[in-house]
């Protein structure tokens, strides 16, 4: 597999991302120097977060390497858009395997190079090395918000409503179609399918929660999972009504051909929306919020004081649910 | 192979790092949330760097695990060290295969306890992702400086002086120890190792050189391809003499055993020594430096105008080196 060297990957490849969406926050000195300088405007406050990805987990041989990237920065992107946060950089360390050529990265880096445009981030610096076998790659994400007002995990409070944005269990969906065991026609297929390969980071609703939201956590681990971090953080409970779960119309189509997999839409995650709570008098902002940013957010539920997430049916029965998310091991 | 889910692993394992050594400038909420906020103090700069590691490449199965958290941290503490920064906080993110238990990571752990009380710092969140095959760690690290005083690569000019900190070549020689392939007694066998498995991040040398060197770098690639990046940085050359690069006399008596090995020792790097120029008028000063944090700061050449690194005998006639570093695939 013809590949580069070290030092000339860096600054064929990488380099160019040093330039691209940088901003007045950061000097990365063209990746040519071992460090950066993240350095937020006053009054503003420096949010950090991380998440990596390897293949044969999280992507496979079949992915786009440019939706490899795209993802890479979109699943950490997400996690500052759960925080209120704006992006400013990004750091990239990459483990290559030796089957894994010039060509991958360099469609790989075009993936983040489009997506630095679209959401005004630069790369400022990381590393790379040698991997005997798996191809991982990690990205620790920058931010800012505006100082003591970062959203937290930890803020439900009981009597607080649950929402969601947009729709939930398209990816699930969406892996079932890569995988080839859901038989989905287009265009409901290939909108599955992009809802797994290139989520949609809620940058926009993110900045307007910090004002709303009692707590945010974007939905990575599961629908289930993530409310269940949000009730531990916070010391509560929550019931969710499945019923009120929002679904995208393709979701639904593809359900009639998997119904087994109705369970797993909650619990499969990848999702990367955003599960919040706010004050049960706040309804009307919600409503009022959605309609501003063109992006549904549905009531799903409430918070309680008893401890545990429980999911019930119309009649306010409880429906049992073993697994409740995704565990990385 | 006994291992915890990710949840228990973070908490049980993990959590508890984030109370050691943690500073007033950052806010990890105990590892609960998903994100954490850095704040160097006022008159402060934020610098960040990534390094990663992976078995089989920088450390193997027989590598302690304790040696491979410290030595995780010490390779990025170093490269803090060299841009003259103190070190604030890291993320840590870690790539599981299936082989990797329990024990391994709660050993793992210790040493990351141990050496976060040692330079002062803290886990303050990151990622865990179960790999395939490979055991893949990767930290981004936090550092400040006062602003606008970073150490750079970039800075070298025609008539400084080179000097490098400690010794070179030991960790090739304990990597020699640690293969079988050299036949070193103890305690010159067991100090060869710990040079390799233990490196001394030189974070006094980085805080005073701030005030003294031009240019700085660690080094991790190898002596020369370290010095060829100050030089390339800087659009300058070096010309180094051989016989000034400073040995341990461990190092010494065990390349009596390898006598080919001699010219690999200024190439394999791993020796997180800090390589500096400075001004030809401020001998004196580094001489004054070096007695008062008693470190050997060795004059081991001089900045040109002509690029390129040469490496020179007693009399001046070039010795050619093929191999000038590392690269790392």
């Amino acid at each position: 597999m013809k590949r580069r060297g070290e030092f000339e990957l860096i600054a064929e490849v990488f380099a160019p991302l040093a330039k691209v969406g940088a901003g007045a926050f950061t000097s990365a000195f063209g990746l040519g120097d071992d460090a950066a300088i993240v350095k937020p405007p006053p009054g503003m406050e420096l949010v950090v977060s991380a998440d990596a990805m390897v293949r044969g987990v999280h992507f496979d041989h079949t992915t786009d390497p440019a939706d490899v990237g795209r993802k890479l920065l979109r699943v950490n992107l997400s996690d500052l858009a759960a925080k209120g946060a704006m992006p400013i950089a990004y750091m990239l360390t990459a483990g290559w395997p030796p089957d894994v050529g010039d060509d991958w990265i360099k469609r790989f880096a075009a993936g983040l190079a489009e997506d630095q445009a679209n959401y005004n981030l630069a790369l400022i610096g990381g590393d790379t090395i040698a991997t005997p076998t798996d191809l991982v790659l990690s990205v620790t994400i920058f931010g800012q918000v505006p100082s003591g007002t970062m959203l937290r995990r930890g803020g439900a409070q009981p009597g607080d409503d649950v929402y969601v944005s947009g729709t939930i269990g398209d990816a699930r969906l969406g892996l079932l179609v890569a995988q080839g065991t859901l038989k989905a026609a287009d265009p409901d297929a290939a909108f599955l399918r992009a809802r797994l390969d290139r989520p949609s980071p809620r940058m926009r609703l993110g900045q307007e929660l910090r004002v709303v939201a009692h707590a945010a956590i974007d939905v990575s681990d599961g629908l289930l999972a993530d409310l269940g971090h949000v009730c531990e953080q916070s010391g509560v409970g929550a019931v969710v009504e499945e019923a009120a779960v929002p679904q995208s119309a393709a979701a639904r189509r593809a359900l009639a051909l998997v119904p087994d997999e109705r369970r797993s839409l909650a619990t499969f995650g990848d999702d990367y929306e955003i599960l919040f709570t706010a004050d049960g008098n706040d309804a009307s902002r919600v409503v009022a919020l959605a309609n501003r940013i063109d992006l549904a957010l549905t009531r799903i539920g409430r918070i309680v004081a008893r401890p545990g997430v429980r999911v019930v049916d119309p009649t306010g029965g409880e429906i049992p649910y073993d697994k409740r998310g995704f565990q990385h091991f």
